[in-house]
């Protein structure tokens, strides 16, 4: 074999037995080599590079029957952190994360609608300081930033093309951020960042295909394939908002007529609630609703049935094992729920619905955050 | 490196080696090298081997401008064959295809609507036994039958689940044809069986994501990443059919309200038109059609309307790089191409519009034939 195969399987192997030992913690050397099928005199030189590396630590002894005890091995969740930020219209969530996916640190603070693009980052940036001041950690510790958000993002370019949310078009919020901050920064889509945590320590960890769909501001979803996402050809895959679902139903603001979102964003619900009562924002939607009020319960029937649609259309086309349901409206209002769990009932086709696990997320607050500060040790952490 | 691990190795790059030659033909060795990045002694190794194997030979010799003359390499079409079928409601297609995707032999006949699951197998064996007599061949040249038909299938175990089109449920296709004709068999759904063809040597050639759409009988899409199928966890991705679009409109046979194949599929138009004329067939409602009778105008522009309506909603969904549209209501009555174009036109997001290839599948008649012999191929060929 060629010198630069073998440097590359080399490192693929150590890559492989780190990820071995990150996701089946604690393990033995013997399994390891034994699922690898290398030999045990590779995975003893591979785990003593790790260890004087910092990633991987012995736990206990474990003796199997008879000879000499065997270590267990077990990651170190302190050898390295990654920052992890969720810019929404109203709302900024950064924290700090460790290599094994906790958050050691944690702020969040409010959004003005209407504060600027650079507002807004060196509002991000000084709290990025702050936690790390208060946390004692030197900046080599940390390999970088990932920042979530909703909209069209270019994240090979690492430039948001355009978010309706934040109102920004075209910034190149990596190299920005960057200027300010010091460190590397990835950005993508807010869901697709959360189905990363999904898949780390979410609701998907085993499954071979899955979907997320965030109801909210926006409406969305993200698709992961063989554990990894799937964006499509210019990073639009799992669009729904824009199906459209009526032809001769609502106008959208993307110019065509009867898209999804136009019947069950909160901007569109607002919009309706206004031609019946003084309504500023969700919650005010949401507290009518819960007073019983008729125009809030009707609005909310109408929403329920056009997300049972666009889960039993996904559902038709992906046909994943595992769909979660996320977002701000099922989080601020889980009453609705049992009204789409029926609709869903009714809706979706049955061959798909057969194995088919129909769950909400767990990660609330913390989803958009965790899945950015994972996707940016993916992206960022290249182990020699 | 491990005995075992060296094996799979070796099989990997023979496999390699042969799929680059079949791929970019006429190549040369030190091409062949470069690509690869194995060593020109390695290369001659397994070059020698699959030349013995009588996979490859020697065509025409080039010079590179010094030195001695290089000798390029091609496939060999005849070095093996497979079969593919394709089962349709009224028509049975066979054909006999070489290692290259040429058709060397082809039989079509009709099928007729009530003739029992045996009667259609016997049929299909007949023929075969026919064709493989015409050329001569002797049944060691053909490693397997392929089989492609419209229908819910279990490819893995080679079982017809459901196919409302040929009324047939849970047959064992894959046993039963292997017993009568004494080859290996494989079966999956046509669109499935017929993106393979497209990403052959149709449309979907170099692209990297495609969703090929269907529409005649049934209403159906196939999707293919990175060169395989996406199948969803029960091989039931790409069902637009039963995608829900209106959730007030027609009653479905799969018991739920609005599905889109109610709208557009060759039996709901046919039983829709005959709330206004004594029609048997689709030819007959595209014939009222030609003649400019307002009922087909009507239905047709309906359709034309959801057919677009898929194309976005898949669009959004999956944003890939080429859609192909195909099937007997696009093949029988090409007019209403330019109808779906301008429907596309408004429905279709912009972001997944840019850089689409839009185009109409060329394969024809051949497709579910075709891709289903290379599906075959791909499937049982195990070269050693």
């Amino acid at each position: 074999m060629e010198k630069h195969d073998q440097l590359l399987m080399k490192k693929q192997n150590k890559n492989l037995v780190l990820d071995l030992i990150k996701n089946h913690s604690p393990i033995s050397r013997m399994e390891l080599a034994k699922v690898t099928g290398m030999s045990p005199t590779s995975i003893t030189r591979i785990v003593n590079e790790l260890h004087m590396q910092g990633f991987v630590r012995e736990t206990e002894l474990v003796t199997s029957g008879v000879g000499r005890k065997a270590a267990l091995l077990d990651v170190c969740g302190d050898v390295l952190y990654t920052i992890g930020v969720e810019i929404d219209k109203l709302a900024i969530k950064i924290g700090i994360v460790d290599y094994i996916g906790k958050i050691v640190a944690w702020q969040q603070i409010e959004r003005d609608e209407t504060e600027s693009y650079n507002e807004t980052l060196e509002k991000i940036n000084g709290i990025i300081r702050l936690l790390i001041t208060e946390q004692g950690f030197s900046d080599e510790k940390i390999i970088g930033i990932g920042v979530g958000l909703p909209g069209f993002i270019d994240y090979k370019n690492g430039v948001v093309k355009i978010s309706d949310q934040l109102k920004w078009k075209n910034v190149d919020i990596t190299a920005d951020l960057k200027k300010l901050t010091g460190f590397d920064v990835i950005v993508d889509n807010e869901l697709k960042m959360k189905i990363m945590a999904e898949h780390f320590k979410g609701m998907t960890k085993d499954a071979q295909n899955a979907v997320l769909v965030g109801i909210g501001s926006g409406i969305g979803s993200a698709i992961m394939l063989n554990g990894e996402i799937y964006r499509g050809d210019s990073n639009n895959a799992g669009e729904i908002g824009h199906t459209v679902i009526d032809p001769t139903g609502n106008v959208c603001n993307c110019g065509k007529i009867g898209c999804l979102a136009t019947y069950i964003s909160e901007g569109a619900i607002i919009a309706d609630s206004r031609k019946v009562k003084n309504i500023q924002t969700i919650d005010e939607v949401f507290a009518s609703y819960r007073m019983g009020e008729s125009w809030a319960m009707n609005l909310m029937d109408r929403a329920t049935t056009f997300i049972a649609l666009a889960i039993s259309n996904i559902l038709c086309l992906y046909n994943p094992e595992v769909i979660i349901l996320s977002g701000n409206t099922i989080e601020k209002l889980p009453e609705i729920k049992s009204a789409i769990e029926q609709k869903c009932e009714l809706y979706i086709w049955d061959p798909v619905k057969e194995n088919l696990k129909f769950v909400y997320s767990l990660l609330g607050n913390e989803g958009v955050v965790l899945g950015a500060a994972i996707q940016t040790q993916n992206t960022l952490l290249d182990l020699e």
